[in-house]
C-alpha cells in the first residue's frame, strides 16, 4: 500500500504522474465481459479463486478454466457435471473429475501436503459431501485423513477413532438427520471442528434445515456450521486453520 | 360393552327398558358446567384424569380437585403455580406441591411401584421438565432412576451410566439445544426411547423447535419423541410402557 | 462388560496380555471400506441393523445384503427401489420385493410372531406408509393386524373397531392431513400409540409438516410420535413395546 | 345505485347539478379526524360496524363508542381491557363487559333471536374465544347453544352431544393444541362448520399455528377457517349464515 | 337413533336380538378391503361421498366409480388423471373429465340448480382450481356465476361487477400472490365469502402460504378460508350454504 | 373524472342520458372472455399492461400479444418460454425472444431513451434475473447500464464502479445468497437501490428467502425490496423513478 | 476524487507529500470512541446520519445528538422512548419528542419542504408506523399529505382519495393484517408506492411477516416494501424519490 | 490410555487387580448431585469447563463457581445476572463482573497472551455480544483487538481498518440485521473469520434468524458460523484457532 513511497516517487520524478493514477486505480481483476475473475484474490487470502461451476454454460466454464489455468497452472472447481467435464477437458485435457464430489480439478504435481485435516460422516450418505470437503483440503495443502459412518446411533465406532481426530489440527464432521455428530466429536477433541450439515433425511429433516439447526445449537465448544451441503466451505476453512496451525 | 347380553336380559325382563336405555346412552363423563370430567377414562385407560393446572382459575381448579380426589383418593396436576397450590390445599390440606417440576399432587400412601423407569438430561437446566416426567411416572406407579447432566459435549459422563440405562423398561431423554442425547441414548439401549425436546438454549434453538426436530430426525432406532418441554407427557407414555413391560 | 473377570483371567495367565487388550479394544463392527456394519447391534438392542436402501448404489447393497444375510439368515431393508431388488436378487434369489410399501426382504421361516401390534390409517393414501410400519414389526416378531381407512372425518368408522385396538400392545396410527387420528386413536385405547404423519395432503399440509405438529401436540395421553412418512420407525418402536409386553 | 333515474331527474330540473354530484361523489363514511367510521356498512353489509378496542386510547375510544351508539343504538367491540370498560361507561353507563371474552357492548333490548348456532370447545382453555364467538353471534341475531370440553381426547363426551350439533344452521369448533375436534365435528353435522384455532399449548404449538394447519387441511368437508384467536369472525361468519338460513 | 323404540320391540319380541344388536352394531360403510366408502355419509351429510383421485391405482379407482355410481346415479371425483379418466371411462363410458379442473365426473341428468355461487378470481391462472370450485358446487346443487380475472391490482374491473356478487348466497374468491382480492371482496358484499388461496406466484409467495396468510388475517368481515389449491372445498362450502339459504 | 361538466352537459342537453349513463359506468377494460385486459392502465399509470406468459397456453398468449400490440404497437412480456416465443411469432413475426430473461418483445422503432438506471449483480448466476430487469426498464424508457459479477467478497470490484452507479437515478441490486450487495451499494450511493433477491444458492439459502430477509433488513438507507427473482417489479419501479426525475 | 489532480499538485510541489497522504488516507468517519460517526454521508448521500435511539445509553446517546446537532444544526431520530427524550433534552432544549411515532428530533427553522409524499393507513392502529414516515420525509425536505384509516374492507373511502393520491411523487401504503392496501394503491396510482408492513394483527399475522409477504408478492406494479414496521426506511426512501421528482 | 501398559504390569502384580479396574472405569468427572463437572475436560480439551449461568439458582451456581475455582484457580462463566455475581462474590470477593457482556470471572494474575484475534461488529448495539467473544477469547490467552461500529452501510470505515484486521490469526465479525458485515470481512483477510450473528434489528430480523441465514449463505471464503448472540462460542473458537496458529 505504500502511498508515502508512491508518492515520494512521483515528487521525485521516478515515477510519471500515469503511472501513479494507474497505480492507484488498479483494478486488482480480471474483466471478459460476463465475469469479473478476482485475480487479486490470491494475493490478498492466499488461494487462487475457486470455480462454483453449476449454472454456467460450458462456453463461459471452459473460457474461466482456461484463465485460471493458465494463471495458477491448476485450477479447482465444484459441483460441476460430467457434461461440464467433458466440455473442459477439450482444452485441459488432464482435467480430472470425481462423480462422487463433482469436483472438477487439475492439480500442480509437486504440491506438498502438510498438518492434518480429518473429515468424518454419520452416514454412507453423507460421503458425497464429505469428498468434497476432502478434496478441497487436499488440493488447498492439507493432508486428509477420512473416517466414515461413525454415527452416534452406534458410537463405539466412533470412539473407537478417537486417537485418529485428536491429533489433527482441524476435523470436519459432516451429518444429515438430526446432525449429533458435530458435538459429540466436538466433546472429543480439543481443536477446532467445522460443522457441515448435509441434506440427508426426508419428512421433517426440511431438506438439512434440521441438521444446521442441530449444530448452530451444538452445546459442545470449538464447534462453527457452514451451509447445508457445504463441503466446500468446511474444506477450505480447515485448510486455513491447517495452514496457521503449521507455521 | 356386552350389548348382546344386555339386550337378553331387557328380552327376559331383568332389566328394565330404561335402565338398559340409561346405560346404553350413559354418559361416562361427570358435567360440572364448565367442564366435562373425564370420569369414564381409568376403566378406559387404567388412569384417572390429570390435571392440567395452568390456565385455570383457582375457584374451578380447586373444584376440579376436589371431585377427583373424592372419586379417587388421589390427584396429579401439572403445570401449577404456587398461588393454585395454596388455594387448592385449602381444601386438600396435604397436597403435596413440588416448586421445581410445578407438580401439584397427593398421591395413595399404599402405592406399589413396579418395573423401572429411567430419566436422564443432557444439562442442569433441563432438570424442571425431567422432574414433571419422573413424577408423573412414579404417580402412575414405576419404579424411576434419575441420571442429570450426561449430555453429548462430555460423553463419558453418559457412557459410565449405560448399565443402569440398559436394564430399563423405558428411558426418557430430555434435552434442549440440539437435543443429541436421545440419539446417542437410542443407540445404547435396546428398550423403548422416549426424546422429550426442551426450550433451553436460545438464538436458533427456536424455543425448543431445534431439539425437536433432531430427536424426530434421529438416525437411532427405538425412538419416539413428545411435545416441547412435555415431561409429563413423556413420563405418561413411559409408565404405560413399563406397566405393559411387567405384566 | 466383566472387566474384572478378564482381569483376574490376565493375572492368573488363563488368558495373554495381546488376547485381553484386542478384546478391550475389540471393534463391535465390520469395516467393509465404505461401511462401518453396526454387527454388535443384535447383542446390544436385540435385533440386526436394517438397511436404509435409498442413495445406496446397487454394487454397495448388494454387498451389505449378503454380508447381513450371512449373518443373520434374514435381512429387512426399507425403501428400496425395484431396481435395487433386481440387483439384490441377483446373489439372494429368494429375497421379496413389496412394492407398495418398498420394503425388500427375506426372512427365516420358523419366525415365531407374539403379541399384537395394530397398524391403522386415517386413509387409502397412507397405506404405503403403513404397510412399511406393519412389515417391520411383523420381521421384527409381532403379530400385526391392519385397520385401514378410518380416518375421522366419518368417526364411526373407526368407532366400530375400537375393540380390535384396545387389546394391542401397541396402536400405530398413521395420517396425513391434519393427523386428527393419532389423537382419537389416543383417547380409546390403554397402550402406547405410536403416531406417524404422513406427507399425504397438499396446500398448507407442508408435506407432512401439519400432520406432524398436530401429533406433537395432541391432547390424548400415552402417543409419541416419529418423522414425516417413517412407517419403519414406527414399526420398529412398536415391536421392541410388543416384545417387552410378551416378557 | 339509480344512475339512470339521478341523471334523468338531472336532466328534468327536478334535481340540481351540485346535488346530484354530491350525491354521486358522496363519501359513505364519518370522518371523525383520526378515523374514518364506515357508516355505509350497515346498508352494504346489514351490521353495523363492530370496534377492534385493543390499541385504541380511551379517548378515542370513547368518541367511536358514542358515535355509533348514537347511530345505531347499540355497539359491539371486542378485545376490550377493563380500563377501557371504565373510560366508555362514563359516557354509556349501561355499557356491559364480559371479562372472559373482552366483549364490550350494550344491545337493543328488544333484539329478535333467530335460527340455532352451536358453539363448541375442545377444552375449558379454549372457552374465552368461544365466548367472544357467541355473544358476537348472538349480538348479530343469532340463537347460541354451547357446547364446552368435548375434546376428541374423550370422544363420547363430543358423540353424546351430536343430536344438538347436527339441528345448527352452522357449528363453532373452537380447539387449540392439535385442532382435532374441528375435522371431527366436520364429519358428523351437515351445516357448515367454521373453525377457530386458539393459541392453547405450549412448545409446538407455535402460538396456535399447529392448530390453525391441522383446520385448514381437515379431511372433513364443510369447514373453513378463521385466525387463532378469532372468536369474532367465527361469530360474525356464523351470523351471516344463520342469517340466510332463516330468510 | 330410537333407542327406545327398538328395545321396546327387543321386549315385545317384535324384533330378534340378533336382529336388534346388527342394528346397533351396523357398519354404516361399505368394507372394499382396501377402502370403507361412508355410505352413511349422504343420509348424515346430505351429499354422497366424493373421490379423491390423485394417488389411487386405475384399478382401484374403477372399482370406487362404479360403486358409487350404482348406489348414488351420479359421482363426482377431484383431481383426476387423463389416464385414470381413460381407465374409469371404460366402465362408466359416459363419464366426464374436464382438463382445466381436474374434474373427473358423471351427473344424474334431471339435477335442479338453486340459489346462487359467485365464484370468481384474481387472475388467469387461478381459473383452473376456481373451475373445481364451480363445478363442485354446481354438481352439489348451486347456479354457479363466474367472474374471472378481476385482480385489485385494476380494481374497476372489480367493482364494475358487484351487483353480480351482491345477490350471491354465496361468493368464493380465488386467488395467489398477496390473495389480496378476498379482502376487497370481503368489503363488498354481504353474504359469506370463502376465500381459496392458490400456489399461483413465485418466490417468497411460498407456495401459496402468502396467500394464505393474507386471507386468514383479512380485515374484512364474513371470510373463511380453505387450503391452497382447494377449489373442492370452497365448492363445497359454497354449496352447503347456498342450501341452507333456499330451504 | 369530470362529473360536473358532463352533468352540466346533461342538463344543457348536450349530452344525452343514455351517453352520459355510459360514460360513467364505462368500463376501462377490454373482455376477451378468459381475460379482463386493462386498456385503462395506460391511461392511469403511464404503461401499457405487461404480459406474465408463464402458464398461459399458446392460444391465448397469443391472442392477448395479438390485441395488446395492435392497441400500442409494442408489447412486453417476461417469462416466456421458446414454445410460446415460436406460437407468438406466427402472428407477430418480428417478436423478440431473450433467452437469458426469458422477455418475449416487440418494441417501437423510435423510442427515446432518458435517464439512466444501474443495473448490478453479485455473480454471474444472477445475470439472467438482471436482465429481466434492465429489458424491462429499457423498455419503459431508461437508458440502462449494466454492473454484474461485483458481490461483497471481493469488494474491490464494487468500489471501481461507484462513480458509475452514483449518476444514476436509480441503481438495481441483484444478489443471491447473502444478499449483501444492496446493503454494500446502498451505503455508496445517494439515489434509491431496489433489491432484488435471487434464488441462486443452496442448502439455507431456502430459495431465495436468506436473500430476501437480508435486504429487507439492510442497514442501509434508501433501499426498498422486491419479490425473490423479481426482476420485471425492479426494473418497472426503477421506471417511474427515473422518468418522474427527467421531468 | 480528482486523483490526477491531486498527483499533479504533489509534483509540482504545491501540496506537501504529508498533506497529499492524510487526504487519500481520510478517514471520512468521527471516531467517538464507541461509535463512528458517518460524518461523510451528508457528502455521500444527501442526508445526514439519522440515529436509531433504542438500546442506546442515555449518556451515549446525548453525546451523539450532540455531535449531530453541532455539525448540522438539526438532529433527526427514530424509536427514542420518553426518558431518551428527558436526557437528551437537558443539552439541546429545544429538541421535540412526538410520543405516537417515537420521533425525537430538532429541525432547521427555515426548511423548504418541496414535491408531495402521500402516507396512507389501513387502519388507525397503523397510525404510529405511518408517522414516523411522515415525520422522517417532511425532515428530509418533503411536503406530506396524510390519509388514514382507508383499509380494502370499505374500499370506498380510499377510492374517494384517488386523485390525492395520484398528484404525489411516491404514495406510502402502511398496512397490517393482510396488508391489502399496498396491491390496491399500486393500482391506482402511476407514481413508485412504498409498502410498509406493520406488525398490527394477531394469530397467524406473525408478528407482521403475513402482510410482509403480502406486500412482496404484490401483483400490481410499482411497489417495493421495507421491513416490518419501519416507518423510517420508507419515509427515507420517499424522500430521495421526492426530491429526485423536483430536480 | 496405554492399556496395554497397565495389562502388563497387572500380569507381573505391579499394579492390583482392584486398582486396575478402577482406572480402566474412572469416571473423569465430578459429580456433586445436580450436575457433573467435567474436571477431565481441561486434560480433554486444553481449557477448563466454561459455566453458562443463566437459570441456575444463586445456591448451585455457588457452588460451582468454589469448585472450579478451587481446582483452575480461574473461573470464566457467562449469561451472569448482577444478582448472581453478588451471591458468587460472597465466596469469591475478587470475582469480577463485566456488565455489558454479563461475564462473570475472575483470571490467573499472571496468564501470558499470544498471537491476536481481532472483533469487530456492525453497529453499536452488537457491542455486548463482541464484549463476551472478546473477553472469552482473552481468558483462553488471546491478545484482543477491537473494531466496532464498521457496518456496511458505511464501508469506508471498515475499509480503513483491513490492515488491523489482516495480520490476524482470527477475525469474529459480529452483525445483526442483515449481518452482512461478515461477507466483505471474508472477502479482505486471510484467516478464519467466526460469524456472529445477533438478535439485533427488528420486524423481519426474526430475533436474529436473518442475520443468522445471510452468514450461514455468505458468498466468501474462509467463513464459519455460530449461533445468534453466541459470543462465547466464537470467543472460544477464535481462542483454539489463534492457540493453534502460535504453536
Amino acid at each position: 500500500m505504500d502511498i508515502n513511497e508512491l508518492l515520494l516517487k512521483v515528487k521525485a520524478g521516478e515515477i510519471s504522474v500515469d503511472e501513479a493514477e494507474k497505480y492507484l486505480k488498479y483494478k486488482p481483476y480480471d474483466d471478459i465481459d460476463f465475469a469479473k475473475l478476482d485475480t487479486h484474490r490470491k494475493l490478498r487470502q492466499g488461494f487462487a479463486e475457486v470455480v462454483f461451476c453449476e449454472g454456467k454454460s460450458d462456453g463461459r466454464l471452459t473460457e474461466i478454466y482456461k484463465k485460471i489455468y493458465e494463471e495458477n497452472g491448476e485450477v479447482l472447481g465444484t459441483r460441476a457435471s460430467r457434461r461440464q467435464y467433458e466440455a473442459v477437458s477439450s482444452v485441459i485435457p488432464d482435467i480430472i473429475y470425481d462423480e462422487e464430489s463433482r469436483i472438477l480439478m487439475i492439480e500442480k504435481e509437486d504440491k506438498k501436503h502438510i498438518g492434518k485435516v480429518t473429515v468424518c460422516t454419520a452416514g454412507t450418505a453423507d460421503i458425497p459431501v464429505a469428498s468434497e470437503a476432502a478434496l478441497t483440503a487436499s488440493f488447498l495443502g492439507a493432508n486428509v485423513e477420512k473416517i466414515y459412518d461413525v454415527g452416534v446411533s452406534g458410537i463405539h465406532r466412533l470412539l473407537d477413532r478417537t486417537e485418529d481426530m485428536q491429533d489433527s489440527n482441524c476435523v470436519i464432521a459432516v451429518a444429515g438427520m438430526e446432525g449429533a455428530l458435530a458435538s459429540v466429536v466436538g466433546g472429543l477433541v480439543s481443536c477446532p471442528v467445522i460443522a457441515v450439515p448435509t441434506s440427508i433425511g426426508y419428512g421433517a429433516n426440511m431438506g438439512g434445515v434440521a441438521a444446521l439447526l442441530a449444530m448452530i445449537n451444538s452445546c459442545a465448544n470449538g464447534i462453527a456450521t457452514v451451509n447445508i451441503d457445504n463441503g466446500y466451505g468446511a474444506g477450505y476453512m480447515a485448510a486455513i486453520i491447517n495452514r496457521q496451525s503449521c507455521k
